[in-house]
């Protein structure tokens, strides 16, 4: 039994710490579409069409569970892949609502990620079904993604770069969901220039969403004794991946393997 | 008789727009590859075959020669292209080259661009080729594509973008090139802080060595009687093309053909 996680490329790494430290004995495959990211700014169709591909990969590979650890995928393919596909099949977007929903305490809340997840309204929409009482506003930062991969997360530049899209944004929210697997790693800096903002990363509840299916499900591995594996897939640039991969993990990523969609 | 240009995106129309100064009677194929924009960080191998794929394409539209606009492309497979295909196909990096000898006159040349030209160290060979007596540094610049897609093109946030690559850079040179096709869009905001740099885009002098190939196989057309449309191709977000394009273009990109490859 295993589980199978994938991203446009690294940022979904976030989302695996979590995983790992949740569900420290299940084998985990984790796939990261190298060669094409960034989803942020692709259509549905091109998106759907790529996540079903990955999602074929993993199932090859016998996962008996699937999380998309990209919110543009959860956005924009989710519903898709759950119509067409039997396991279970879950996304960051309804953790993250949730997480929100028991942060705020003003009942204003702010979602930031890539165009596309923005444009899906799909935030909104979650958080809509949880609480009437709820007033959500999201915003774009297309910036963002490209200064993480740099590494550039703390200084003078990621503070302009953060003031441009936030300064009149964070005064309408109490609470800031990082819609974009990327934006954890902004986390300090962000927090730094606005201190009394919570910020919500939904990868924790993510891995506990996925926790609680797999238990459900009966699909928990009951073998305790080690730490399992993880088995690293990416489409392009292994060695890119591992070298900027250490910064999202905080561990080694020791082999990754090439393979061709 | 037609001519074939292609991109990773969108860059390319700025390479574009100075070819149909130059030959304004030809008819041009134009492709831009928006499903895996950006070429800038994948391997050598990657952006091979996605440019292989590109130009088996254009040749199915019985182009006479091809123009890879695109500075990553040019340095990671433009000499493949030309050991397996049998048209004149020109890149912007021997173009870029010639201009800047031409401009300098301390003989100190930068050259800016994606991570992956600058690996390549390809400007440099080429400058080298032409002259032995200048010295050439290159960088990276990997925010001024996201930015220039952005339209973040001028105010407070580009200034800082500009500054952190280029502060340190610019006092060793007195010409600079545009390694990008993206970059002519930054040309004004680089421009007005650094107002001693002789900026150099190559896009001019690459339409200037196409048609003089074009001439030389007599491949022009002799119907000078009207100006010859573009048909415009791309991978993915026909809508986002023809929204953006005109930025680079400066002028109305009526009908794009969305295609898979």
């Amino acid at each position: 039994m295993s589980i199978g996680v994938f991203d446009s490329g690294i940022g979904g790494l976030t989302v695996l710490k979590e995983i790992r430290k949740v569900l420290p004995n299940e084998k985990i495959f984790y796939f990261g579409d190298t060669a094409r990211v960034p989803y942020g700014e692709k259509t549905k169709e091109l998106i759907t069409r790529y996540s079903k591909e990955i999602v074929e990969f993993l199932l090859d590979k016998e996962v008996s569970a699937i999380v998309v650890a990209c919110n543009t995928a959860t956005a924009l393919a989710l519903e898709e892949l759950k119509k067409t596909f039997k396991i279970p099949i879950i996304g960051v977007i309804k953790a993250g609502a949730k997480t929100a929903i028991n942060t705020t305490k003003s009942g204003n809340i702010g979602v930031i990620g890539t165009k596309a997840t923005v444009n899906s309204k799909r935030y909104e929409e979650e958080i809509k079904k949880l609480s009437e009482n709820v007033k959500v506003i999201a915003k774009a930062c297309p910036l963002f993604v490209p200064a993480v991969e740099e590494g550039i997360l703390d200084g003078k530049l990621v503070d302009q770069i953060i003031k441009t899209y936030l300064d009149d944004f964070e005064k309408e929210i109490d609470t800031l969901i990082l819609g974009c697997t990327h934006y954890p790693l902004l986390k300090s800096a962000i927090g730094k220039i606005y201190t009394n903002l919570n910020i919500v990363d939904p990868a924790r509840e993510t891995a506990l969403d996925l926790k609680e299916i797999l238990e459900e499900k009966n699909l928990l591995k009951n073998d305790a004794t080690k730490n399992r594996e993880v088995k690293y897939y990416v489409t392009d640039g292994k060695d890119k991946f591992k070298e900027i991969g250490i910064m999202f993990l905080d561990e080694n990523i020791e082999k990754v393997e090439l393979v061709k969609l």
